[in-house]
């Protein structure tokens, strides 16, 4: 049976959490063992404590390790904290070892180590523990098929039919030397293509793009993308081939960064999500808002220089949030480009005049068009043609500011060493806010007399 | 040689340039034919107009047809212009014919219905280029093996070795029926382990996920990532196989819907980068500023209804921006959220009710905790109490607005077929400037007595 599955497709789901808290657990453990581990995952997401306790039970031990490499990080803990310890170590030997890793880190150490103890896998899954999570090392899999030079097609052949790899792990078949030094890599088509008797040396692609154990994930994501591979091989300093990054990691690496950036420019909690527990989010959004709201009173401050110029026009407090708030927007438009071409590795620190350049010519161009705009309607709506110079010019040199900072802010980020979206779009709104108070209200109280 | 990329790499695309803008062709020619397809790609990008010319009549007819496989879509739309007519068949049948589909939908039509009259794929290609680019069946390649249930896995394999399909798109084999209906699959490792004489029958994958032509590339792009594929069979209604989409189509149809995703939130045009030219910059950009420039003038209309209650109290334009930009902020924050967790597909517009109730409850809290603060801090600075009430309620209930206008915007423009990121932030602050201006000005003239 072929499932072509569309968007309006109802969820099966649906109908075992149904069966779950109805207690048909015999019919959900029906429908539960046809289902995609990947449709569990989700499913498993979905359910409170009890059921997920009732599903966990239904599945064997091959069905709980698939499982696990279905999950997100924080449901990889909770399962990892909830499974029975005596049944942890056999799960652990059946799931992809980065998975297993993954959910060691997650474990209180002695528990960790207890379960380390008892896997038959620990010798693949321990090198894995030592390299931090966002790590080309920590992202790694050792499970990846070895090949001599020296073999021919068919014992290769032969190997992998005693071996029987995981499907992810298979594609690529790594060429070692004597000391488990890389040499090249063959894929299972060259191996299919080529004659049984011809050696691996001949059929082998010595050109390999490998990276290191603590390359960064985001760096190792942008190599697979680049070359449109399926697999990159992580190479210690010696050149012994410590694991392989298969794609279907990659792409988690790249939804994730991605997520993040969004998140980061908008000052949004990495890890939450649309349901995230209230309590959760309130944590994770105020502490930025408190920021945002320490700067605006900064703001403010700035306004209350020039409550005197204001009192003798109120007409100034029209145009103040525009100049403000125009240039704010066009800062964002540049810092959302910054950031995203230094994510894609479209622009590099070093590019900084080149850049800064483009902006500001950019922001004069911006700042002429939309200052005229203003001043010339400022001017006939309150019939003082100083008002509309004041606000021109003063939404002019902001556009300036916002420009210089949509491109300043995530490149010193980006160089301190810290993420360029990190805030990038709350410090440009900042400075917006507070240079377009200044230059506009400045102005206005240099002129106050011909705005009267 | 194993070359192990590192961040720190010298680009050696920086010496091919030197030695080709100094006319030093036979040396540039040799190092170009070292270099992996998709770094000549990234090179292509960086040359003037007479050096693109120089570098690609250094290459053979095969190198340009995988470099024609890493362009993005400008740059592929600039080769197929440029390559001779005559050529330009021949490139296209050597590579990956998605790809060939989509520099003939850059071509004039004329041009194009010349070129696949000349091409030996044209039966391959033709059926592609009736499907929206950024549908299933826009994505989709025709090369895929084909297998018969009733073949052996040693017939296959003898198959395989006949036909040497490209690398992309041998990782699955698919098995079809008399009428071309896709009934199950097999993947080269199912092959290898299995025997030779076993039926492909007893071998293949019958529960196959699937899409159809007119899936959009994001639900597609989904569906891989959520069953970790490597490949992605599109199937007609008669349930006939029309071809495959490959991981790595997906990975870049990934990047790309973060990018507009992160784009469209910040009124950027999809396309641009940071070194886009000037021109397009000002022309992708300046419309929506425009747009936001209008809506500012509604804001300041309506500030300027209380020009006269300003007048009175100039003490009240030292909050409003306040107002407005902490539940602009929040509101983007909830949008952000939506607009992410939407393109993830952890939110669906059904579940409305749901998210629109945390988020007020949410917006409720953030709303009392700033609301109090700024109350107070108003009151204390400004020696009035009935200012902070005035500056503390208005800022509780624009919180309020952020959350309705977070949650509603990204949900309705889906709903009426939009993406949901377009200008989600934008509208979101516009709610927020005016609903903030009018309750906090209308509250203060109502109370204009006790302000004084």
């Amino acid at each position: 049976m072929v499932t072509t599955i569309e968007p309006e497709d109802v969820d099966p789901a649906d109908r075992i959490e149904e069966l779950l808290s109805g207690d048909n657990v015999e019919g959900a453990a029906e429908l539960l063992a046809d289902m995609h581990p990947a449709d569990q995952a989700d499913l498993y997401d979905r359910l409170d404590d009890a059921e997920r306790e009732t599903m966990l039970a239904l599945l064997s031990t091959e069905a709980r390790a698939q499982l696990l490499e279905h999950l997100d990080e924080e449901t990889l803990e909770e399962i990892a904290q909830r499974l029975p310890r005596v049944e942890l170590p056999r799960v652990l030997d059946l799931t992809k070892n980065d998975i297993a890793a993954d959910a060691l880190r997650m474990l209180p150490p002695a528990e960790a180590a207890l379960a380390l103890a008892q896997m038959k896998t620990a010798s693949e899954v321990t090198p894995l523990l030592i390299h931090p999570d966002e790590s080309a090392g920590g992202l790694m899999t050792r499970g990846f098929v070895a090949l001599h030079k020296d073999m021919t097609v068919g014992e290769a052949m032969t190997l992998l039919r005693a071996r029987k790899p995981l499907a992810e792990e298979a594609y690529y078949l790594y060429v070692l030397d004597a000391r488990n030094r890389l040499e090249g890599v063959v894929n299972l088509r060259q191996l299919i293509v080529a004659e049984r008797d011809v050696r691996i040396e001949d059929v082998m692609t010595r050109d390999v793009v490998s990276v290191r154990p603590d390359t960064d994930q985001e760096e190792a994501a942008h190599l697979l993308q680049h070359y449109r591979l399926r697999a990159l091989p992580v190479v210690d300093e010696s050149g012994v081939l410590s694991g392989i990054i298969t794609a279907d990691d990659i792409i988690d690496v790249i939804q994730e960064e991605a997520t993040e950036d969004m998140y980061r420019m908008a000052g949004v909690g990495v890890k939450e999500w649309a349901f995230s527990p209230l309590r959760e989010s309130v944590i994770r959004r105020v502490p930025w808002l408190s920021f945002n709201m320490a700067w605006a009173f900064a703001g403010a401050a700035v306004i209350s220089l020039f409550e005197g110029t204001i009192q003798k026009v109120a007409a100034l407090a029209i145009f103040m949030p525009m100049i403000a708030g125009q240039a704010g927007n066009a800062g964002i438009q540049t810092a959302t480009i910054m950031v995203r071409s230094m994510a894609l590795g479209e622009v590099k620190v070093s590019d900084i005049a080149r850049v800064l350049a483009k902006e500001l010519t950019l922001g004069a161009i911006k700042g002429a068009i939309f200052g005229s705009v203003l001043g010339l309607i400022a001017w006939v709506w309150k019939g003082n043609e100083v008002l509309g110079l004041v606000a021109g010019v003063a939404l002019f040199c902001n556009m300036l500011v916002a420009a210089t900072a949509g491109v300043l802010i995530p490149m010193t980020l980006r160089r301190l060493g810290f993420d360029p979206a990190t805030i990038a779009g709350v410090f440009d709104t900042m400075l917006t806010d507070l240079m377009g108070f200044l230059i506009y209200l400045g102005l206005a109280t240099l002129l106050v007399d011909q705005l009267t």
